[in-house]
């Protein structure tokens, strides 16, 4: 109960932080109000609806319980609205973003993990590992398609990744409750993410052969 | 009854409209007939196909109600074959187009709406507005991701945002019945896209500062 | 049986073929590891997902059945590791990707035929048409667009449309029994693949005007 708190909480956060990146690139590229509402909407709300289309919990709960499309729409707008001061201090976002992305990796790993034990599938870990990772990075993918760029975190940061993490640390201490491992879940995948923007932590990439291009 | 055929003979005006309107963007990406079909097809149908895929109508009318497709191709093959003659008098599509947009938005409102009733959901009205706009706005937003740009409805257009209006306007005018509902949705969509053709509407953008990029 | 092996050993081929194809883009577009991972599981698996989500078959197969997301994310792995020695051969997946490229289509016709015949679908050819395509390269296209470029094949190849072959090869077929319909279908797709690779066959374009652009 407490915990269950904790995560709604977060979720929140999560969603005004994504949605504050969302409507940042679309002030980037000069898109109209629209532009900052669908970016800002889809930053947020993109990878759970995603996550829920693919294991059938249609209509998605992030287009239908009100009060989630409703923060993100607002945090799109307050961000229209007060642009100049956002940009300037864009970079205070990426707290909150480090908490929305354990929020949304944990309740994506929650969601497919009690998917799974509903419908008796086995062994469906790396599902749970996939659908945290969309729950929580989809949303920035389509954030960038939209904008016209190569996703972000495909090229050059540990995010989806820290958030695949988290998918294999919530199965991981799933013994101890789901709401224990919702909350250790988000306190790692922040943790990963915040190490990762203070050390310049980034995946391997292959050698890169002089000539070779 | 009436007022279905209205509807209906709308709705195939806006599938050729929006078909031609997508093979014409792969004419200009000197894309092959199939790129020519699979814009043309996608613009046409791929707002109504994700608006259904999020409802859990599935498979979508959009492909499995054979009429709609069929048209959709043939009118994206006939621009490739008249594709000169097509692209020299492609303004002439505005005006379908904007008809198709309100048939779209109508139509997207009328079956979220009737799902939302049948499904018991109480404040569905923010679901009716985004998924009216999904309806007449999406296919463009896949045309133009298919086609490398950013979409261009987020920039500076009054259309998505046309079609939202609509889905505000058929819940307002819904207790007049679904039919007066939707033939009011279309008329007043129809005359806002076309008014923001003429004066140039575009929704407001952010105050760019001096120096601030 | 027989024919159910030889058509799944074709997917598994189809499968890594497509994984090695994808990672190789990441690896053009100078991504990291998750890069290469997403665009190799995307490759492979992105065109049979987009099916099932239409089909209504949630959660896909292709991200529950473990073994099909595993050999994508294991080939993509591989060529990350391998990434110098598999560019420099490229051109040699050409052929098991032609292989590839058979098997989905047959599969993706097959699937849709089957769900058809189970709902009482009367006229669905053209849904098994789209979907052999959308199977068979929509894998391709997610790839590209994650890339950041206008899809290939939309462009100037001989693919999707030799897999939308596949779909009326398969109904022409089944007459003589699924299995049977499936290895001709595999067959007669792979073959018109590499005739087209052989022969530079390309989809017709409009005839360029000069000085129409």
């Amino acid at each position: 109960m407490y915990a269950e708190v904790i995560v709604e909480v977060l979720n929140y956060v999560g969603i005004v932080a994504f949605a504050v990146s969302g409507a940042l690139k679309a002030g980037e590229k000069n898109m109209d109000l629209l532009g900052f509402i669908t970016l800002g909407f889809s930053t947020a709300l993109a990878g759970g609806i995603i996550r829920d289309v693919l294991l059938g919990r249609v209509p998605p709960v992030n287009i239908v319980y009100l009060p989630y499309p409703a923060t993100a729409i607002l945090a799109s707008v307050a961000t229209f609205l007060l642009y100049p001061h956002v940009r300037r201090h864009k970079d205070v976002v990426l707290y909150p973003d480090a908490l929305g992305l354990g929020a949304f990796a944990a309740i994506g790993a929650d969601v497919t993990a009690s998917y799974c034990s509903h419908h008796g599938a086995a062994s469906c870990w790396l599902l749970v590992v996939m659908l945290s990772s969309i729950t929580a990075a989809g949303g920035g993918v389509v954030r960038d398609i939209l904008a016209g760029e190569i996703p972000l975190i495909l090229r050059r940061e540990v995010y989806a990744s820290a958030a695949a993490a988290g998918g294999v640390i919530y199965l991981a201490t799933l013994p101890l409750g789901r709401e224990a491992a919702m909350l250790i879940t988000i306190s790692a995948v922040t943790a990963i993410r915040i190490a990762a923007l203070w050390k310049g932590w980034e995946l391997p990439k292959v050698v890169s052969q002089p000539g070779a291009h």
